[in-house]
């Protein structure tokens, strides 16, 4: 019940395919995510796709060679690195140059073929790999994740979902990363939600019987069921939020026994809907659905990596309106979405879990501070209210008590430009209204401490996930001070 | 009861002595006013004295000489039309150097007596205005009005506060003034709010009698009682806040009949205490007393310019808390107080008047937006209700509705602090959580229009100042979207 | 010989297709340039491609309907807006959903074949315009010129290169447009260097028969033979720079006894060569080649539009290295070029023209400073001298002289880059250093001046490019100042 | 001869008066010199002074009470720590309240009395410290040097530079520090350069046989002789920098075989003149006669700090014109003196030695990046020369060798303001010239490696100081790559 709160939940959040850093408002918004919330890694799609331009054959004295080229990517690395985010490295997908077929994902093209030369693919992965060692530095570089694919085991992503044929890619690429480095981390298999349940076993069988190379596991998780369409856009049923604690403890369930064991594991995907058209993402619900999830996690995993970090991104196309259903916790031009806050809410937290349950998460700092994240999950729900006692832990008579809210009338862009009419590309007055819609609901107490202790009673309003932190209070207010005087009258 | 809002609410403003200007708090406060209110002019005291630097007699060749020295002058002057707001210049205190006497005033020491040599006092304001012309321009400066002194008619100000001796000033003045270009404007007398009724026409007698030039009158506003001292700080009481706008008028009344008759008339000071270390400047209370007065004193006067802005401010010595009472719409670091948002939310109001009442004002800017600004001035009460009917104008089916508050629970940074313990001097995590108790509480809902207006019902709070945006809603949402589907289900 | 200036030459800038803008090397390489140059317009290629995301087909009520989107659009004028620069509209290419075939050109695939659907596209058409009405306002976008495709004489920019089929397309399109408002700005044809001196007249005939809106003629010039590829790049021979002028010349001659003799004439496109891997662009050669044209043209033509403002271009492909041979005045990262500061040189000219030469230009300000703009253009020169006489007109005794220079060692990145081993993605020190070595260099002296001129005696280095200011002098150094006595030593 | 660098150049840097910290234009410049530079500690009169308000006696209850108040103190170290530089706190000088006479130092009015009550400066000491703690955290404050007073051996400094009284202030004050925490540094006694050979050693006696504590002891230096006057400065004869050396070591030398040999020594300020009014500061001269010094000090030391970093310095007053002789590396407004680019020149220098001269000296970082800083310091010197081998140290061909220089003609704004007529208060234009003036020639070019090494010969002009950075290069230029087909032609 009791413990460290830990950093899974930090370590590590997505991002769209990998040119799109190269954009302002991505770069915008992932200033704003580091400066308001902090997160270790970052991983993204489409590192060897054709809009990152690293894999350029030519001719020259008549015969083909192989450029290596990381304008771009050296422009991304370097930006992150700016902003104390550092790449969780995702090898994928394959470049035209070096497809052996032609199947796509995705509106941008992304091709899912194996290498049409699998010394080449090496090449281009020790080369690749090398570069960042070689402009980074080693020891920053062993630091990075560097996971081969994404989830091969659906036909979309990997071509016939062929699990032969990716642990032959797994294998070259491992063996390619540890070339240039014995201490880099690889991993794998980066499976989506749908794997059966024998796919990761068969996977660890086969690296444990060729003696491949491996540093961690990885796999996604999401809760929706199928898309039903609409113009721009779906709607998915969604699972209870505590299926995806199933899914994130799955992996460790089905190695056991094999020789993957006790390997990190990286859960490099998971929300609710795995469509970036879903309007659910932009809702207050979607905090609230989500708060139980990103409050226990860490005690199942080493990573859970939120999809994705803004409404940047094209998989479907170019979003048609500001609020689209994105993944992201921030639209275009940094609008924070509620789960925006669910996250800046944790990233206020203590290190030390003083309590848990269902419906809250009560951690301390280093200096006293506690801070209590509650939510009121139930959809439909009138309200739910909370009563706690929180240790103060200090000769303080009084606490001062500050709280923090979203829910469906709080903290809520999306509910505002709905009301506004849903404008597909608001103007300048209407983004200022938004970005005032989606500031918390703020309120602020001084609560008396008794025994060392204050009481909460906290009413949450439907779908509202709430902050309370607490201080200790070191009175300063001198003698001499007497409310009743302000306007003036005897002492 | 209808017709223009007018702007001499955001004519002119405030501020600590010239120097302070130099400060990067002072520099930054200025730009968070600015970008957020926007005022035209800035008015302060101490041009002339020590700190400034301006006056520098110095000896060579055997003799005494005066050299006019700019360094700092031009560096608060570049800044001021880099942020967008001019100088109200106001001419004084006397330098050391050009001093009769060695009476000051404040805790800088402002010398208050008459120049020892009237020839260097109007070779000092000739260079200086010619200065200003040279750098700037003379359209440019053309547009700032120059005052003659402060507050005459005071001892504290004035040595004797001998009203003779300031008609020789003035008259010297406005002379050195004109000698540089006729079109600047010149005026005075910067009367306090205790001059007598007699004061003013007798100026206008011997600027008449004399001929001497005169664009403005001034006079300044206060409606505070004595001092009652504490360490550090003072209470008073106060008058009610319309002896504000008696006090407004009172110069065109004064002038009526006169010479000067007709004349613009320049509140260069107002507030409620004339002390800068009064802790009622810090309260919501502050924004719901001035709330009618500046809703309705553009009628009476051109000007009228709230004593301060900000308060990097040191008439009384170095502030010694964050909130000491000082004038500033912002506390040092830019913590906004309530009467900085009755400002901010003057600044969101439409030109065109639509209604005016003893508790809300309603305005529509050139896009069809209607704006309401309501308050609950008594002190004491207990709430208060403001019901209207607004024009949305549009074949609008909704309106978009916004609302922000300030009041005793909200938007009020001080009652926060007071809950902290009254930290003299907060840190880094106090002044963040001072920041957001600063801001106003939001609210936004969207408003049914039936024959082209929209009901508002508005509950105020003690103390509350509201801002009421009301936007016709141009209705975007597709066909197919259908709230009840967001969790899947058939359409 | 003598005249004005003008500011044809900072009319407009060619950019990177549509959706490059939403980079933020795109978006600070443009805030450099407008603070240090400062453009009026700018042009690029494919509002209406697929990445933009403007034209999109849906089904829905079982029928095909079209949604015209804006979310990037208005994202990159409201940032074009907030940098001082405006559009110069070109509507291309064809969306894929509403193109009639599937040619495409450049690496990025912009489709260039006719409308499937001619009203489809008109629709387009009027509600793009419409929206930027909507948004912006009618009178911003009155000012906007808004041109109808790009280079339809060629077979790799408009199917066959069918004439007719560009009339047609005119037509429908210029309509389109005057639909919205009849005080809108629409033109063409938009031709290349190689178009055949009958297309202009051809299409004047067709306008004017027609009846069809035309408000501006444009074409582009280029000066570059053909392409000799290496891997990664081109080499091309150049024409005399001189050829320039006559192509800005052409369609004046061609239209002269048309009905569209007069209308205004804008270069929509130059530069020497036509190719975005052409290391020409990056050196210093370029710059003093281009000086003539760039001092000249002004007389020619209402605007001359360089392509490009900076490297941020995909046409064929990724750039492999940080010196490319892109179009831009800027590379990746902001590195100022030789002809960056050729223009950075313009910008700092007068408006009233003193003196013209062949290899040199001299120009007066308002405030009375001369500037002279020198070069020395010609491949292998070793050197070049100017020898002049400038009014500094005052009673000025000496004047201040600043002069700046880029050439084959100043102001060179390139060649810098080069001495380092032209690494292809430079490192953070590796950048600084090309930063610095991008500096043009400095010098300043002081010219006595008699009988209120001064004489420049200027040596240019080869392919040297130099901006001389004169300044009169104030002088202000005190009686007492005595260089000898920096050390001490007697009066 | 060869060895470490070390870092006691940048150890700390002298500053005005603490609360002109406060400015806008002191933080600019500031920020400035921690980017380029890099200081590690900065230290200036006045924290106790009125100007900064931490001591305000009261009454309250009927008794004098003392508040001590930290406002602007905590504003000045919490922007310090923001930039990366740290308090070395100078105890000083006699608040108002406290003092025991009425003597002042500067324009601003030090007080330098002792303390009338010896408890209640100890409690003032105790108190600040304690504050600072409180708010910084003690492993912070212990990394801050704490001096008691300033040059008590002057009578300007401290009333009748009575080294009895301060013993006696210094045993109360280093005993208050340690009360707070004995891990604290302190330390003074701050001498100046004109304390005859017999104080240190008294001093030494002093704490010796009282047991006082003291971590370190400090004292300053110059080299200017009498000030002979001008109006608004003066003209000083200088000493050979050399005498620099020969200060530095001299608190060594006096303190052999006393109690605190061995004891960290630092040198709290130096400089050329001690006049903040002597136009040697602004000259090339200067930068390249303290060259020499800050190259060698570091082997004498634990720090020299240079007195001061920027020109907000009002001891003699507010400066009458933009050069005027200031102690600063930056003039008001930031533009760059030749002082400071010698430090910039320095912080660029690798960590280990390679060679030393009299005109010259070698280093080497991490990377292999060998830089030279050398000078030509001799007054009226027609020039030097200096050649050089340095290694290269890899399987380079070449090496990319970047020159900067100062001297009499470059980087050496000073030289065109002059130019410009010295305009006291340079408008908008004139400061961007002076800026331009300001940076260093920067010259580059590729170097042959012959044996792993590459050849300099540097000729220097008069007053140059130059640093060359000299990298090995690794060429990725490609094979076909050929500069003659830039323009076209053949392979």
């Amino acid at each position: 019940m009791t413990g460290q709160l830990g950093d899974a939940w930090r370590h590590c959040i997505g991002a769209g395919r990998f040119e799109l850093a190269l954009r302002r408002d991505y770069q915008d918004s992932l200033a704003l995510l580091q400066r308001e919330i902090g997160f270790r890694h970052i991983r993204q799609h489409g590192l060897f796709s054709a809009g990152a331009g690293v894999h350029r054959p030519y001719e020259y004295g008549g015969e083909r060679r192989v450029l290596h080229s990381f304008t771009y990517v050296d422009q991304v690395v370097d930006m992150y690195l700016e902003l104390g985010i550092r790449p969780f490295v995702e090898l994928g997908f394959m470049p035209p140059g070096l497809a052996s077929g032609d199947q796509t994902v995705f509106w941008w093209r992304g091709n899912v073929t194996p290498p049409s030369d699998r010394a080449e693919w090496a090449a281009l992965v020790r080369g690749t790999v090398a570069h960042l060692v070689d402009r980074y530095g080693l020891d920053e570089v062993r630091g990075w994740p560097i996971e081969v694919w994404n989830e091969p085991d659906l036909k979309d992503f990997w071509q016939h979902a062929d699990q032969d044929a990716y642990h032959d890619l797994y294998e070259v690429t491992a063996h390619a990363v540890k070339d240039v480095d014995a201490g880099l981390q690889v991993g794998g298999p980066a499976l989506s939600p749908g794997a059966d349940d024998g796919w990761l076993p068969r996977f660890a069988e086969f690296v444990a019987a060729r003696g491949v190379p491996i540093d961690f596991v990885s796999r996604h998780a999401y809760t929706s069921g199928p898309a039903q369409h609409v113009p721009f856009g779906v709607h998915q049923t969604l699972a209870p939020a505590a299926t995806l604690l199933e899914q994130f403890a799955a992996p460790g369930r089905q190695l056991a026994g094999t020789a993957l064991e006790g390997l990190p594991v990286h859960i490099t995907e998971f929300n609710s809907s795995y469509r970036p058209d879903n309007p659910v993402h932009d809702t207050a619900f979607h905090a609230a659905y989500l708060a139980p999830v990103v409050a226990a996690a860490g005690d199942l995993v080493d990573s859970f990596s939120y999809w994705t970090f803004c409404d940047v991104f094209e998989e479907a196309g170019v979003p048609a309106a500001l609020f689209h259903g994105g993944f992201g916790l921030l639209t275009h031009r940094q609008i924070r979405k509620p789960t925006f806050h669910l996250y800046a809410f944790l990233a206020r937290m203590g290190g030390e879990v003083l309590a848990r349950a269902d419906d809250h998460l009560v951690t301390r700092d280093g200096t006293g501070r506690v801070t209590v994240l509650a939510w009121a999950a139930g959809q439909g729900s009138d309200g739910h209210r909370v009563r706690l006692s929180v240790p103060v832990g200090s000769p303080a008579v009084t606490a001062y008590v500050a709280r923090s809210s979203v829910s469906e009338e709080a903290g809520n862009a999306w509910a505002a430009w709905r009301e506004m009419g849903s404008p597909r590309s608001p103007g300048a007055r209407q983004l200022d209204a938004l970005r005032e819609a989606s500031e918390p609901a703020r309120r602020h107490w001084s609560a008396p401490v008794v025994d060392g202790r204050a009481e909460l009673d906290l009413s949450l309003a439907v779908h509202e996930v709430t902050l309370v932190e607490v201080t200790a209070v070191r009175d300063e207010t001198p003698p001499w001070w007497d409310d009743t005087r302000l306007l003036g009258g005897p002492a």
